[in-house]
Order: structure tokens, then C-alpha cells, then sequence
């Protein structure tokens, strides 16, 4: 891992801007800690660039807790390679979407299997490299969408020890199944309302999960809509498992 | 409303029960306030003694909040006098539940109804007398169960601004129908694994409600499960709300 680039942000968090091999990626760490901070991983549905503003906010948030929280690009997006495989399948589904029509669920494995595939080691990778700095401790949590990525971290990923999850994006059968085998704390966030979204689906995942300790949020809004009372319950979750 | 009886709790509130005419209830106020305390009425299935444990410890979440906290007896429970239709209809509803049936409209109409029906005056007397007391202001929320009763005090009493319900009792269709005229904050406890609950319900009852704020938080675990963290969640809601 290598820094390319550092800023103090206004509230006095250190932003650092890196590379993990070909994976650009961006560090907050507290203004101030004295001993080494638990880590949150801000998961996001590719383009760090476009996604700038609402991920920086939400490093904030996390950064006023105590916790250093950390990203990186999803492949195939932003200034990544995309595949013509992935690119096919997102063509297929946004055609479908068009139309009105049911989605395959042939279509959304060729979409995000291999995103969940080739995503999850990278995130480890770059766990591993977070964990080597002196200002991080642990334990992790993951927070975000593209919640298939959420649910195999959960489930393969032993330091992960908490998890906020976005419902909003198509899960794969086989997903589905991974999620009875999650045991860790999960807090699930649903936006009633939201587009993208089949709410029957996120009510059956979040029915599916193995954990013990399990929350749904649901609140009115579209997908980019949750107001800042549900933000505000999701970091509390963090702050009950990861201090 | 005549107060009957008076005692500190150990942690400073000042519980008082009280007499409306033949209704007992329980007030219960903050250890030091300085001006007139918000309100959060609550609710319950009926039996003041029976729950009484459980509706201290709500009442002294409330006021560590800041929030003076009172209930009254339901009709027809603890020592006030049953109706025979009632009576029939609690009867029927067991019947239906220990032979694993499905449990008619009609026979959750005949329970639930009259209840409604006479409940909610009686906490709108309840409110026209704790409100006119120096050390209670406004606003007013209220918190609990008979979800019902929550429902049309929340159509029916301008006063009431804010209201956490429980799903986990069958509802009418026609509350069902009122729930479309509800437009206060609503954050509304689902115990996902409540034996005596129906989900589906509870999740079309969440969909009908027709507040532009309502959070829906649904946690693992039985009917009197509710985790400690979705109490503190529920209070945030009041504070939110009532101050």
C-alpha cells in the first residue's frame, strides 16, 4: 500500500489518498486518537470519484466516533478495467429494467457473481495492509452496498466482527444462501421505498440471515434518501460492537 | 383525577398513582425538572399490576430523559369489571389459536373494537387532566402497545405528536383502514419471531400508515424481547420528537 496523497479536512480528519497495486483507495483516520482506532470499511457500488461526497460524509461521521474507516474501487469501475462480460450483463439488465420486465436471475449472477468473486479478496488484501498501521487497531466492521460483497465478507473474513448492510441491489441465489451462514451482528437498512430495490427480496435476506443479533431499519425514501437519524443509528450499532 | 398514593424511586422519579373516576393509572415524573416536562403516554395490553415491572422501566427511561410518563387501566382488565362480549371474544380467539386456525376478522372485530372504542376517550381524559398539572407541558407522545389504541389516538388526538406502537396484536381492517389518516412521526417495534404476531401483517400495516416520517425497526426474538438497544432507539425517537 502506498500513499499518494494526504489532506487535513476541516474537522481535523487525515484523509490519504492510496494504491494497493492497481487499487486506488482513501484513508480517514480521527484528528486525534490515542491509541490505535477500530476500523470501519465504507462500501460502496463502484466510482469512488462519483461517490466522493456521500462516502467523505460518512468517513466523518465514523472519524467523530473514534473509528478510522477506509475504501477502495470496485472492479470494473471508476479508472479500473472493466470486463466485457460484466459490461454485457449490466447492458442486459438495464434492458430489462427498461422494458418492465422480471430481471433473470441468470442475468444478476453474470452481474454480480464475479464482481463478489474477484471484490472480496481485494478488500481483504487491503485489510491486511490497513491492519499493518500503527494508528489502526481493530476490530472492523463493514458498512455499505453492493450487499453480496457484505455478505461473503461476512461470512469468509474472520476479522470482520460487525456488519451494516444496504439493502438495495440484486442478490444471487447463491448469496442468498451464504447469508444462513452469517453469524455475525448485522444491521440491515432498507429504503422502503427505493426504485432499485425488490422489498420483498430484502425482507427474505434479512429473514435469511444465521445471526443472533439482527436489525432492520426500514425508513420512507428512495435509495440515496436515508435521513440522517437512520445514519445516526447505524454508527450507535458500530459503537456498541467495535469499542 | 385524585392522586391515591405517592413514592420516591430509588433513582429520584416521583411515581404517583392515581384515580379518573373509576380508572386507575400511574404517573410517574423526572427527579428535578425545571420547566413543565414533555409528555409520553403508556401503553399496554392491559393489567397495570401484572405489568407493572415492565412499565416502570420504560417510565424511567422516560424521565431520565427528561419526560414525565403515565398509563390507566385498559377496560375490562386488572380490577376493572370484564364484559361478557369481550369475555366471548377472548375465548374465541384462544380457541381459534390453540386448535392452530386461522383467527377470523369477526372474532378479532368483537375483541378488538369495543376496546378502541372505549380506551381511547379514556385516554383523552387521561391527557385533558395530566396535561392541566404544572409540571407537565407538551408535547405529547405515546408509546405501546393494543397498536390499535395507538392508531386512532393518532388520527383522533391533535395533541399526541409523535408515537412509537409495537406491532404484535391483530388489528381490525377498519384500524387498518385509519392507519392511511395517520401523518405523525411514527416509529413503529417488530419482534420478527413474536409467536402471537402475524409479520405479513405487521409489514402492510408499516406500508399503510400514511406519515411521511415512520421508521420501522424490526429485531429478532419473541413478543417481550424487545433488546435493550431498540428501547434506547425508541427513546431517541421521542427526543427527537418531543423536545
Amino acid at each position: 500500500m502506498q500513499f499518494t496523497s494526504e489532506q487535513r479536512l476541516d474537522d481535523g480528519v487525515l484523509e490519504r489518498e492510496f494504491a494497493l497495486g492497481e487499487i486506488p483507495g482513501i484513508l480517514w483516520t480521527p484528528a486525534s486518537a490515542s491509541a490505535p482506532a477500530p476500523l470501519v470499511l465504507i462500501g460502496h457500488p463502484g466510482g469512488l470519484r462519483k461517490m466522493y461526497p456521500r462516502l467523505v460524509g460518512r468517513a466523518r461521521h465514523s472519524a467523530a466516533d473514534g473509528f478510522a474507516a477506509a475504501t477502495i474501487e470496485l472492479p470494473g469501475s471508476g479508472d479500473r478495467p472493466s470486463s466485457v462480460a460484466t459490461e454485457q450483463a449490466r447492458a442486459d439488465l438495464r434492458r430489462a429494467l427498461e422494458a418492465g420486465e422480471p430481471v433473470d436471475e441468470e442475468i444478476v449472477d453474470r452481474l454480480v457473481l464475479p464482481l463478489v468473486e474477484k471484490a472480496v479478496p481485494e478488500w481483504q488484501a487491503a485489510l491486511d495492509a490497513l491492519l499493518s498501521l500503527p494508528e489502526i487497531g481493530g476490530p472492523v466492521g463493514y458498512s455499505g452496498g453492493v450487499i453480496s460483497i457484505g455478505i461473503r465478507l461476512a461470512v469468509v473474513e474472520p476479522r470482520i466482527s460487525a456488519a451494516v448492510l444496504f439493502a438495495g441491489s440484486f442478490v444471487p441465489r447463491a448469496l442468498f444462501e451464504e447469508a444462513r451462514q452469517v453469524t455475525i451482528p448485522l444491521h440491515v437498512l432498507l429504503q422502503w421505498d427505493d426504485e432499485g430495490n425488490d422489498r420483498q427480496l430484502a425482507l427474505d435476506l434479512f429473514d435469511a440471515f444465521g445471526s443472533k443479533e439482527k436489525t432492520l431499519h426500514a425508513n420512507l425514501g428512495g435509495h440515496t434518501g436515508v435521513p440522517q437519524f437512520a445514519g445516526d443509528a447505524a454508527a450507535q450499532f458500530f459503537t456498541r460492537h467495535l469499542k
